[in-house]
Protein backbone atom coordinates (compact mmCIF):
# COMPACT_ATOMS: atom_id res chain seq x y z
CA UNK A 1 0.00 0.00 0.00
CA UNK A 2 1.42 3.42 -0.81
CA UNK A 3 1.05 6.06 2.39
CA UNK A 4 -2.26 7.38 1.47
CA UNK A 5 -3.73 3.83 1.62
CA UNK A 6 -2.03 3.68 4.75
CA UNK A 7 -3.61 7.24 6.18
CA UNK A 8 -6.72 6.15 5.18
CA UNK A 9 -5.89 2.67 6.67
CA UNK A 10 -5.08 3.84 9.66
CA UNK A 11 -8.07 6.30 10.26
CA UNK A 12 -10.75 4.02 9.48
CA UNK A 13 -9.28 2.33 12.38
CA UNK A 14 -8.93 5.48 14.78
CA UNK A 15 -5.65 4.73 14.98
CA UNK A 16 -4.90 8.47 14.76
CA UNK A 17 -0.87 8.29 15.91
CA UNK A 18 -0.13 5.48 13.29
CA UNK A 19 -0.33 8.38 10.62
CA UNK A 20 2.51 10.45 12.05
CA UNK A 21 5.32 8.47 10.48
CA UNK A 22 3.78 8.49 7.12
CA UNK A 23 3.66 12.58 7.07
CA UNK A 24 6.94 14.84 5.75
CA UNK A 25 7.77 16.67 8.90
CA UNK A 26 6.87 20.22 6.90
CA UNK A 27 2.81 18.19 6.01
CA UNK A 28 0.78 20.93 4.87
CA UNK A 29 -3.20 20.06 4.14
CA UNK A 30 -5.40 22.56 2.45
CA UNK A 31 -9.13 22.46 2.33
CA UNK A 32 -9.66 25.25 -0.42
CA UNK A 33 -13.85 25.54 0.21
CA UNK A 34 -13.79 26.31 3.52
CA UNK A 35 -10.39 28.40 3.09
CA UNK A 36 -8.48 26.57 5.74
CA UNK A 37 -5.16 24.82 5.86
CA UNK A 38 -3.66 22.62 8.54
CA UNK A 39 -0.14 23.26 8.95
CA UNK A 40 1.96 20.65 10.73
CA UNK A 41 1.50 16.80 11.04
CA UNK A 42 0.82 17.40 14.80
CA UNK A 43 -2.40 19.53 14.18
CA UNK A 44 -3.58 17.35 11.76
CA UNK A 45 -3.37 14.42 13.79
CA UNK A 46 -4.71 16.17 16.59
CA UNK A 47 -7.74 17.40 14.79
CA UNK A 48 -9.11 13.78 13.21
CA UNK A 49 -8.50 12.72 16.68
CA UNK A 50 -10.84 15.17 18.24
CA UNK A 51 -13.00 15.82 15.49
CA UNK A 52 -16.62 13.97 16.47
CA UNK A 53 -17.65 10.65 15.88
CA UNK A 54 -16.66 7.45 14.74
CA UNK A 55 -15.90 7.67 10.99
CA UNK A 56 -15.00 4.86 9.02
CA UNK A 57 -12.86 5.19 5.31
CA UNK A 58 -12.99 3.34 2.36
CA UNK A 59 -10.73 4.78 -0.65
CA UNK A 60 -13.54 4.15 -3.68
CA UNK A 61 -11.12 5.45 -6.68
CA UNK A 62 -7.10 5.62 -7.11
CA UNK A 63 -4.77 7.64 -8.93
CA UNK A 64 -1.01 7.35 -8.72
CA UNK A 65 2.19 8.19 -9.94
CA UNK A 66 5.96 8.48 -9.26
CA UNK A 67 5.41 11.51 -6.79
CA UNK A 68 2.00 11.98 -6.42
CA UNK A 69 -1.53 9.90 -5.76
CA UNK A 70 -5.41 10.75 -5.84
CA UNK A 71 -8.27 9.37 -4.26
CA UNK A 72 -12.09 9.24 -4.04
CA UNK A 73 -13.18 8.44 -0.87
CA UNK A 74 -16.23 7.40 0.76
CA UNK A 75 -16.78 8.83 4.96
CA UNK A 76 -19.23 7.03 6.85
CA UNK A 77 -20.74 7.30 10.84
CA UNK A 78 -23.21 4.48 10.08
CA UNK A 79 -25.83 7.59 9.75
CA UNK A 80 -24.03 10.43 6.86
CA UNK A 81 -22.12 9.32 4.40
CA UNK A 82 -19.67 12.08 2.91
CA UNK A 83 -16.87 11.98 0.10
CA UNK A 84 -14.09 13.30 0.33
CA UNK A 85 -11.40 13.88 -3.25
CA UNK A 86 -7.90 14.14 -2.21
CA UNK A 87 -4.65 15.17 -3.67
CA UNK A 88 -1.14 13.95 -1.98
CA UNK A 89 2.10 14.71 -3.06
CA UNK A 90 5.17 12.95 -1.98
CA UNK A 91 8.50 13.70 -0.47
CA UNK A 92 11.24 11.39 0.74
CA UNK A 93 8.56 8.60 0.52
CA UNK A 94 6.29 10.28 2.81
CA UNK A 95 2.86 12.66 2.89
CA UNK A 96 4.15 16.37 2.14
CA UNK A 97 1.40 18.08 0.40
CA UNK A 98 -2.32 17.52 0.36
CA UNK A 99 -5.45 19.27 -0.98
CA UNK A 100 -8.91 17.74 0.09
CA UNK A 101 -12.31 18.23 -1.27
CA UNK A 102 -15.61 17.97 0.42
CA UNK A 103 -18.41 17.85 -2.34
CA UNK A 104 -21.88 18.35 -1.16
CA UNK A 105 -25.04 16.97 -3.04
CA UNK A 106 -26.82 19.75 -4.84
CA UNK A 107 -29.84 20.16 -7.27
CA UNK A 108 -29.39 19.31 -10.55
CA UNK A 109 -30.07 22.73 -12.69
CA UNK A 110 -33.06 23.10 -15.85
CA UNK A 111 -32.83 22.51 -19.08
CA UNK A 112 -30.15 20.10 -19.77
CA UNK A 113 -32.44 16.74 -19.09
CA UNK A 114 -32.48 15.68 -22.26
CA UNK A 115 -28.82 14.97 -22.54
CA UNK A 116 -29.15 13.66 -19.01
CA UNK A 117 -30.47 10.57 -17.19
CA UNK A 118 -31.05 10.05 -13.02
CA UNK A 119 -28.11 8.51 -11.68
CA UNK A 120 -30.05 5.46 -9.85
CA UNK B 1 -0.71 16.07 -23.73
CA UNK B 2 -2.99 12.97 -22.83
CA UNK B 3 -6.46 12.99 -23.73
CA UNK B 4 -7.83 14.55 -20.45
CA UNK B 5 -5.45 17.58 -21.25
CA UNK B 6 -6.89 17.69 -24.70
CA UNK B 7 -10.47 17.63 -23.34
CA UNK B 8 -9.87 20.20 -21.44
CA UNK B 9 -8.01 22.44 -24.36
CA UNK B 10 -10.56 21.96 -26.70
CA UNK B 11 -13.37 23.17 -24.24
CA UNK B 12 -11.12 26.43 -23.07
CA UNK B 13 -11.24 27.04 -26.74
CA UNK B 14 -14.98 26.68 -27.05
CA UNK B 15 -14.13 24.06 -29.73
CA UNK B 16 -16.73 21.49 -28.86
CA UNK B 17 -16.96 19.17 -31.92
CA UNK B 18 -12.83 18.40 -31.59
CA UNK B 19 -13.84 16.33 -28.30
CA UNK B 20 -15.21 13.99 -29.90
CA UNK B 21 -12.80 11.70 -31.33
CA UNK B 22 -11.26 11.85 -27.73
CA UNK B 23 -14.23 10.00 -26.08
CA UNK B 24 -15.23 6.30 -26.63
CA UNK B 25 -17.96 5.42 -28.09
CA UNK B 26 -19.09 3.53 -24.66
CA UNK B 27 -18.67 7.24 -22.72
CA UNK B 28 -20.10 7.68 -19.82
CA UNK B 29 -19.77 10.88 -17.27
CA UNK B 30 -21.55 10.49 -13.71
CA UNK B 31 -21.79 13.97 -11.55
CA UNK B 32 -22.68 12.03 -8.41
CA UNK B 33 -23.58 15.38 -6.29
CA UNK B 34 -26.82 16.23 -8.41
CA UNK B 35 -27.18 12.58 -9.24
CA UNK B 36 -27.10 12.92 -12.84
CA UNK B 37 -25.66 10.58 -15.83
CA UNK B 38 -24.63 11.47 -19.02
CA UNK B 39 -24.42 8.63 -21.51
CA UNK B 40 -22.59 8.84 -24.71
CA UNK B 41 -20.48 11.11 -26.12
CA UNK B 42 -22.91 12.90 -28.31
CA UNK B 43 -25.35 14.13 -25.38
CA UNK B 44 -21.98 15.16 -23.51
CA UNK B 45 -20.76 17.69 -26.21
CA UNK B 46 -24.12 18.64 -26.97
CA UNK B 47 -24.36 19.53 -22.85
CA UNK B 48 -21.57 21.32 -22.84
CA UNK B 49 -22.35 23.06 -26.54
CA UNK B 50 -25.34 24.55 -25.56
CA UNK B 51 -24.20 25.45 -21.47
CA UNK B 52 -24.56 29.44 -20.88
CA UNK B 53 -21.83 30.95 -20.92
CA UNK B 54 -18.12 31.47 -22.70
CA UNK B 55 -16.03 29.20 -19.99
CA UNK B 56 -11.82 29.08 -19.75
CA UNK B 57 -10.43 26.12 -18.43
CA UNK B 58 -7.28 25.40 -16.74
CA UNK B 59 -6.01 22.25 -15.43
CA UNK B 60 -4.10 23.05 -11.67
CA UNK B 61 -2.92 19.64 -10.83
CA UNK B 62 -3.41 16.07 -12.29
CA UNK B 63 -2.33 12.61 -11.31
CA UNK B 64 -1.64 9.85 -13.90
CA UNK B 65 -1.47 6.36 -14.64
CA UNK B 66 -1.17 3.53 -17.20
CA UNK B 67 -4.88 3.80 -17.81
CA UNK B 68 -6.37 6.57 -15.40
CA UNK B 69 -6.02 10.65 -14.94
CA UNK B 70 -7.21 12.92 -11.97
CA UNK B 71 -7.64 16.60 -12.49
CA UNK B 72 -8.12 19.40 -10.78
CA UNK B 73 -9.25 22.31 -13.15
CA UNK B 74 -10.46 26.12 -12.07
CA UNK B 75 -13.24 27.02 -14.62
CA UNK B 76 -13.84 30.41 -14.99
CA UNK B 77 -16.44 32.93 -17.36
CA UNK B 78 -14.88 35.82 -16.09
CA UNK B 79 -17.36 36.53 -13.34
CA UNK B 80 -17.57 33.45 -11.61
CA UNK B 81 -14.52 30.97 -10.97
CA UNK B 82 -15.39 27.29 -9.98
CA UNK B 83 -13.57 24.26 -9.23
CA UNK B 84 -14.12 20.86 -10.90
CA UNK B 85 -12.06 17.96 -9.59
CA UNK B 86 -12.16 14.32 -12.29
CA UNK B 87 -11.47 10.87 -12.49
CA UNK B 88 -11.18 9.98 -15.97
CA UNK B 89 -10.64 6.30 -16.98
CA UNK B 90 -8.97 5.50 -20.39
CA UNK B 91 -9.55 2.71 -23.10
CA UNK B 92 -8.38 2.00 -25.80
CA UNK B 93 -6.26 5.81 -25.52
CA UNK B 94 -9.76 7.52 -25.00
CA UNK B 95 -11.34 8.76 -22.26
CA UNK B 96 -13.90 5.91 -21.30
CA UNK B 97 -15.61 6.63 -18.27
CA UNK B 98 -15.47 10.19 -15.86
CA UNK B 99 -16.69 10.91 -12.64
CA UNK B 100 -16.92 15.05 -12.16
CA UNK B 101 -17.10 16.46 -8.48
CA UNK B 102 -17.86 20.12 -8.32
CA UNK B 103 -17.26 21.37 -4.82
CA UNK B 104 -18.81 24.24 -3.57
CA UNK B 105 -17.26 26.65 -0.97
CA UNK B 106 -18.98 26.02 2.65
CA UNK B 107 -17.97 27.94 5.99
CA UNK B 108 -15.29 26.32 8.28
CA UNK B 109 -17.18 24.61 11.49
CA UNK B 110 -16.51 26.26 14.62
CA UNK B 111 -14.31 24.16 17.43
CA UNK B 112 -10.91 23.85 15.53
CA UNK B 113 -9.55 27.05 15.28
CA UNK B 114 -6.58 25.77 17.03
CA UNK B 115 -5.45 23.22 14.50
CA UNK B 116 -6.18 25.47 11.28
CA UNK B 117 -4.91 28.49 9.89
CA UNK B 118 -7.10 30.53 7.58
CA UNK B 119 -5.87 29.51 3.71
CA UNK B 120 -5.35 33.50 2.21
Amino acid sequence: MNPVEWLWHFFDRQDFEAVFPLLHEDFILEWPQSRERIRGRENFIALNKNYPGIWRETITSMVSDADSIAAILEITDGKETVTCVGFYRLKEGKIWRAVEYWPQPYQAPPGREQWVEPLS
